[in-house]
């Protein structure tokens, strides 16, 4: 079996014109309506947005007229517009910006002597921060994002229904979280899983079974776990799947460089009453946040929607975890796991047709785990459409 | 099975007090030489060597007198010292320094954004780039971190030695990787591949078959290979290996934070004299090089004995690469792949005592593939001891 041959060419540009084209004006009208008259990118996220494909180089993108690309690597890397680079200061023989212009720089995730190096480019140039204007530009994903996105969702379901032929009696929670890494590799999962920022770290994603679901994670997601190393403490840490424990499955989605982000719940024998009644609570938020998640909607408002059924239900103290709380239910995903919109309380988003939004409202049970589900939607005119489709009752390993 | 249980409690501060004081020593002998008062540091890596974990928040370290730890993530976490802040300005209401004295960040790694930040927190201090000190320190490993690296390589060898079982005709390449990668993770790996900055992605390793090994890739490792996704364009392909085919493995060796880089080869068939022959110059250039490496040798010299082996054996065509040639073949090694020092022509480091260096000669020769072996060694007294002892010849999968 050939899981997949390399689909593309050592060309620096693989969109097709159109996509292209539809992506950078996205960018040029925020450039404009925030006086930038040029961006520079160079972080990896960003240049597969702009180009289709990863480069070690930049994209330097003028708010009137065609992209450059400079490229140190690969070598011979062919296309329109694209110019072979060692170093950027060789940027300035073919880019010149006037005296007061605005040149943006990625400026939230470039490091400090990068960016030190990059303004002397432009040295007659005032520098704005283009991380804000492509992290707006990718919030809103065009239908061909949105397919890539579904096609990884069907993956990711795919392999989610093969879960329970995993799971052995007496497995560890990190045995079984490998059986499902392969069986995402072989289905073409990357692997990767792209964050923003350099102080995420996971690996291929989150299997959290009973009280280790209750362990505070350094790390700024949904759930935690303690890991099987502190240098990399998050996660499954070698918990032995009991009777009455829930294994929340929140594993890894990439499968063509966009990712959908799901969760489900597995359990082994019987769980409590009031596990059940929090696992249902999360599905009823989903519901409600789906239709109510209309064009224009503050994310702000999502949040307490979700936060108020919790409470209403009188499960507040375990919602989005026990010892520790996460800040948010929901977040924009696409080519990284942490886009915009963010569904916060203090979220300053608001829902736009295009937006493509992972909610995961869940509960932390002591002495079951973690309960609840989390799907993929975009934002249509009418609410949320799911891209993970897939049955969301609790899905029993031993029956 | 359980593979390991989790070996830590919630503390902020693991490695014993004589352990963690070597290493602050460490830095703060570089602070003294360099004129830095003292350092912020918020780098994961950074944070695990001054600590033995993950946390997200700082760890200010002054050069007279004990760190202090502040915390953001997880929440109560205790330890001497250990300082809950909720935002890093909350650090100036513990820490004042004085008009004129000069604080290290982690300027080649943290965003700028988040420098400008830190820089307002000591209104009256010079800031200095903590980012180099960190390196210059960390290149330098302590017995008990070299132990930990020889542990990862126990594990890794017991996994390579895996790998003729996994093999089966018409395989392909990932199909072969993914097998080792679930291997690996059995024995503990933790997947992550630390790597710092932000431009380089892996996913556990390189796994290249045949001519997929002479594919360009953006990424700065010592061989390239397309990949099966232009957003991550490095590594296995999907190419079914064929007879006549060597497969170079070079996958992730991090069974506790803590890195052996460790490559062989494997072949099916019979693969060219040519390509037995640069295979054995590579096992030379090891030899001699394991042994001109001592203390305050240049290390570019080293490099160059290594390039010119292999103009001597005339293939410098095919050495480090053939349509693209890496500018290395050693590199030093720990928490992340990319350590101090660097084996390249103007590396301006010199040997010593301590040092951890992966040293990776390779060849790639067009319709065969890659050959060539990786090792991980720590210098001593007497030259290079290697970490990762296993046979060396070319390993026949079909034998």
């Amino acid at each position: 079996m050939k899981i997949s041959s390399s689909p593309y060419s050592n060309r620096a540009v693989l969109l097709d014109d159109a996509e292209r084209e539809r992506r950078h004006d996205a960018l040029r009208r925020l450039m404009a309506d925030n006086k930038a008259d040029a961006i520079l990118i160079s972080d990896n996220a960003n240049l597969f947005y702009l180009t289709g494909r990863v480069f070690d180089g930049y994209v330097y993108l003028p708010v009137e007229g065609d992209a450059i690309y400079f490229v140190r690597r690969p070598v011979k890397l062919t296309g329109d517009n694209v110019v072979e680079i060692h170093k950027p200061e060789q940027i300035a023989e073919h880019v010149h910006l006037e005296f007061g212009t605005v040149v943006g720089l990625e400026l939230d995730v470039t490091p400090y002597n990068t960016i030190a190096r990059l303004v002397r480019v432009f040295p007659l140039s005032e520098v704005g921060n283009a991380s804000q204007l492509m992290r707006r530009a990718r919030s809103i994903k065009t239908p061909e994002e949105i397919e890539l996105i579904r096609l990884s969702g069907e993956k990711h379901i795919a392999v989610y229904r093969e879960i329970p032929a995993f799971y052995t009696p007496g497995m560890s929670d990190i045995e079984l979280q490998i059986e499902i890494e392969r069986a995402s590799r072989l289905k073409g999962c990357l692997g990767q899983f792209r964050i923003s920022g350099q102080s995420m770290e996971l690996h291929m994603g989150n299997l959290l079974v009973g009280e280790n679901a209750d362990f505070p994670s350094p790390y700024d997601f949904a759930m935690g776990g303690a890991g099987i190393n502190p240098s990399l403490p998050v996660g499954a840490d070698g918990t032995i799947i009991h009777s009455g424990n829930t294994v929340m499955v929140d594993m890894n989605g990439n499968f063509n460089g966009y990712m959908t982000d799901m969760t489900r719940t597995y359990a082994v024998g019987r769980i409590t009453d009031e596990a059940l009644r929090a696992h249902r609570v999360s599905i009823d938020i989903h519901r409600r946040i789906a239709a109510e998640a209309l064009p224009g909607v503050k994310c702000s408002d999502l949040y307490h929607i979700g936060a108020e059924m919790a409470e209403q239900a009188g499960l507040s103290p375990y919602f989005m975890g026990h010892r520790q709380h996460a800040g948010f239910i929901g977040h924009g995903i696409g080519i990284e796991v942490n886009e915009a919109p963010v569904i916060a309380p203090r979220s300053r988003d608001v829902i736009e047709p295009g937006m493509v939004i992972a909610l995961e409202p869940k509960f932390v049970i002591p002495g079951t785990g973690a309960v609840g589900i989390e799907n993929t939607y975009v934002a249509r005119d009418s609410g949320l459409e799911n891209l993970t489709p897939m049955e969301e009752d609790i899905i029993y390993l031993d029956n």
